[in-house]
């Protein structure tokens, strides 16, 4: 984790970067559930689950969030901050045991209409397990502040 | 939590409900982090935050989505299920020791265009902090079974 | 979990009710031991418990009570205060990898005898594994408001 | 912590140890919270609990049963179990920034009436704050093996 | 954990004592990861372990330390405070599943250069697993008071 | 957090680094406590601390070693592995509230004695505060691969 400034004009479409990977363990279901307080059976329960179409626990979709995103929190530009997030999709359940990582791709860039000295830079951020299956995919809005804007 | 089975057409647009509260504590922030892998300054480093607008650590995104949408995991609905999240957004900043609640209301009910034997309901949910600001927006997008489906 | 006040009159003898299950896991005994400050072999050491007549981990008698007793914390009755516990066993060890549930059935109502302005609920709470055997039974008493009385 | 052997025959009434002390965190109690599943808000919302008698939060009483009796696990004793507990009582509140240690004192020693192996001791534990005010009480009942018996 | 007041005069070279034991799990290196923030493959990532010489995910050097020193930490001698480490190693890996304790001996006991009133006891402690084999070495150095000093 | 190989030849004494800065709260006190096992009253009794010098409660030295060493681990060099670690000092304690972060200085190379392949880097390690006192040093040994080597 390092600082790198970064203004709005230098980033380009279809700049890409990947992740490391991380194994998704039964301690990561536990801890969201006691984190985020949501114990519903399909997170938390071995037998209810066997009894369901995966068959298995499967992770919080909030968790797969929280993972896959923090993945990506490997460079700090202090021109840059979060605006939102859209079409946040859970293709494929994450399983215990399961190692994912995060492609990020910058798939729009444009003026902000509101901040003249802002443009909006668009992650498009997949989140990936071990067979190459996308379990999250979401698009990541920055706001960016213009190098020629201070 | 329990159990609360409801077809799509028991769905009425409107129709609101209330999260309980919970006081969000720098135990949150250390957890947060250490399941994220995000030890970014902004929410880990109180020096460096009083140097910037807020003059101390806020909340990430992702922690303020996991325990925001947790506190609504109260009623299991067997025919329900989450398709994704749409216009994520973080208008205020959360703070350590504030205490924030979710308030959910109906604000589409639709047929699903692919899936005739579902609709979709959207619950527009806004996770608010002790003063009533809301800290996060966003819609949460439900896949729900028609009765006459089965 | 959601609000639901009761008086100590509408509690009736042999009314039942069931919590969520929820599997057991290697976390949680590390989290326990982690949190109450036990790292007894019995509950830490595999390779001590091999020794052991039942040859592996088993739970610390206290987590089962926090969790049997976590698990029925869904509804909250602003009239109603724990006022002790009764009579605690543990019958049958708990597992790693174990799932458990806990019924609750009024066992006893009675006036207090000291505060007239309360009546005593007990709730006979029976913790149970998948295979339906008692891990934990213990008496839950609780004071409760009476209707005439505020 | 340590191993030392004990059998029945070796305990006598009024015989007495004090524990450590420990300060009971916010940490703790958020600690507890995930790891219980109980999010009440009387432990967990700082705002609700302004309004309440006590006007803050107070601890779970599973946690200090958890960690009131973890305190006590210095010693192991391979010839005694834990049989379980009886008047479990909480005569003052908990709250953050508390420090709490346990007193300790054999209260009765008697034979088992089903096992001609086992006496039992009978532990008064008394969970006392830094005021000296004991915030839980319980009896815990081991079971001991007779030196004689084997 | 008890307190056991010793003077510098009172610990004799090769003094030795043997701690109880612990498994290693898979929750301990997410703990790990998440209170140090060393989120690096070798410990993190299945599949990239995989393809690594010991085949699978290691423990972080830092928390075998943590964890062999804290096995320790049974009796407080007020008279004593930790100087340092020297000579840490790490002979072989610590994997998930594996059972460690701790084997420390006194090792040299010697005057303090500069502090007249103080000795250094050095106690040579041997992290071991199930196998006997030496996971983590090192030295630690204790500044003891001389009984003459007050 | 990204891979940078690098080989011996290319380290060069006197290079410096300095890593991320981070708060160290109660929070981590607590959970360092739990995972190593270690509830001396120097760290998690508030009352005994009072009556000491420092006056509050101090950090685990193996939590700043931890937490110290994990604020560098921020660049994968797949040629380098830790050999050891030497010289590890406490000149200052830790308090909850500090805010620390990590000096690196190369400040020897040198041929492996044993190994013809490696050469050893060390890296003096200086643990640092909000007000630029070094809590804790130590000299980290890595053993990295030469590039005529393979």
């Amino acid at each position: 984790m390092h600082e790198e400034p970064r203004y709005f004009e230098s980033f380009e479409l279809g700049e890409r970067r990947t992740t490391l990977s991380r194994t998704i363990t039964e301690t990561d279901f536990v801890v969201h559930a006691g984190h985020s307080g949501d114990f519903f059976p399909h997170h938390m329960d071995e037998e209810f689950c066997k009894t369901q179409p995966f068959g298995k626990r499967i992770a919080h979709g909030t968790m797969t969030f929280a993972i896959g995103i923090g993945l990506t929190a490997t460079i700090i530009n202090p021109h840059a901050m979060t605006y939102g997030y859209e079409r946040l999709r859970f293709p494929n359940p994450v399983f215990i045991g399961n190692t994912i990582h995060t492609e990020i791709e910058i798939s729009r860039v444009l003026d902000d209409p509101k901040r003249p000295a802002f443009g909006q830079v668009i992650e498009s951020c997949s989140v990936k397990n071990q067979k190459n299956e996308t379990v999250l995919f979401c698009e990541h809005i920055l706001l960016v502040k213009k190098q020629g804007s201070h």
